[in-house]
């Protein structure tokens, strides 16, 4: 008999492997990162998860995550409630909110169009956009979606849509990326950066 | 008021920064892998953590990670008790039982000896694995340590306890690795190839 690892050994490798970019290799690392240790990580880690699971929520207003519905953004009395910002993902509004720059509210769309993949409208948050656009005060749209072909497709559909409704809609300004090396840019980013030129 | 991510969020992205080669940006990415799913793998992976803790133990033998004790090598009448192949962790002896060229029994270390970092003969299974030699029937013990300066010196301590003791002490051929390419092999690997060289 070949002797493999015991079966609760076996099963954490098999699902930590599941997360993205986590393979065999270094799910067993981990695993056995957890087994060595005297501490109570994999169960701090456990518990974790499973709070995250129990605790979490979609705001039924912006769709970003959240344990408090609506979300204390969409719930903050300071924030400017005539412009949103809309985002493929919850993670692009933690990276918009560090910036400290945006004042007003969110709209996350999950996911960008791609009928290659077959995401269609329907597949995101699109029509709850298109509601709260319609019965608010909306007076700008921020099409923050990813500098991608799917991303910007997304804002193209979207600015086709949100065009009658809204008076001011923009996207995010391209150019240069700060600590980047002009000699190493990509054409499209150099272009971009040529094209949004600003006056000194 | 600068809004972050909610409490639980912020709590798995902690936890998960803990584990060796998981920095902030990956465990971000992790975290929001398991809330967007409609899965149950968050709660999948929290269960297999739990029984990770709760069904493993160290062999009180041989001390490898097992869910029976003894473990299913020691117990196994097939084995040849006459040889214990010395490791420093658990995972060596999976990547040695997966070569299935060994039939012998094994010694887990949990470690190497590294005075630099504390880590003398007290902090590892040296003891057990000595009185294992002395009182039983071995006759071979192969120390298959790392082929690291930590592991080297580890062998050659265990080389000199355990002389007076058993009839054969061997260590892991060394050599170039299969499908290393020889232009590429660090001159330490291509010093022991040529001094292990096979007469043909």
């Amino acid at each position: 008999m070949m002797f493999g690892a015991p079966p609760s050994v076996t099963r954490l490798i098999e699902t930590l492997s599941e997360l993205p970019g986590i393979g065999p290799k270094t799910a067993s690392r981990l695993t056995f990162f957890l087994l060595r240790g005297e501490t109570d990580l994999p169960l701090r880690l456990a518990d974790a998860l499973r709070e995250l699971k129990e605790r979490t929520r979609f705001c039924s207003v912006c769709f970003n995550i959240t344990e408090a519905d609506p979300c204390p953004i969409c719930s903050d009395p300071a924030r400017d409630r005539s412009s949103i910002c809309v985002v493929e993902e919850p993670l692009d509004v933690l990276a918009i909110e560090r910036t400290e720059q945006f004042r007003g509210l969110y709209h996350v769309l999950h996911g960008a169009l791609s009928p290659m993949e077959g995401i269609f409208a329907e597949n995101l948050r699109v029509a709850e956009l298109l509601q709260r656009v319609q019965s608010g005060t909306v007076t700008e749209v921020i099409l923050a979606t990813n500098p991608t072909g799917e991303g910007d497709y997304t804002a193209a559909y979207l600015l086709s849509k949100l065009r009658p409704m809204v008076a001011r809609l923009t996207r995010l300004g391209r150019g240069l990326p700060v600590g980047g090396d002009l000699e190493y840019a990509d054409q499209v980013t150099l272009a971009n950066a040529l094209d949004g030129r600003q006056d000194l």
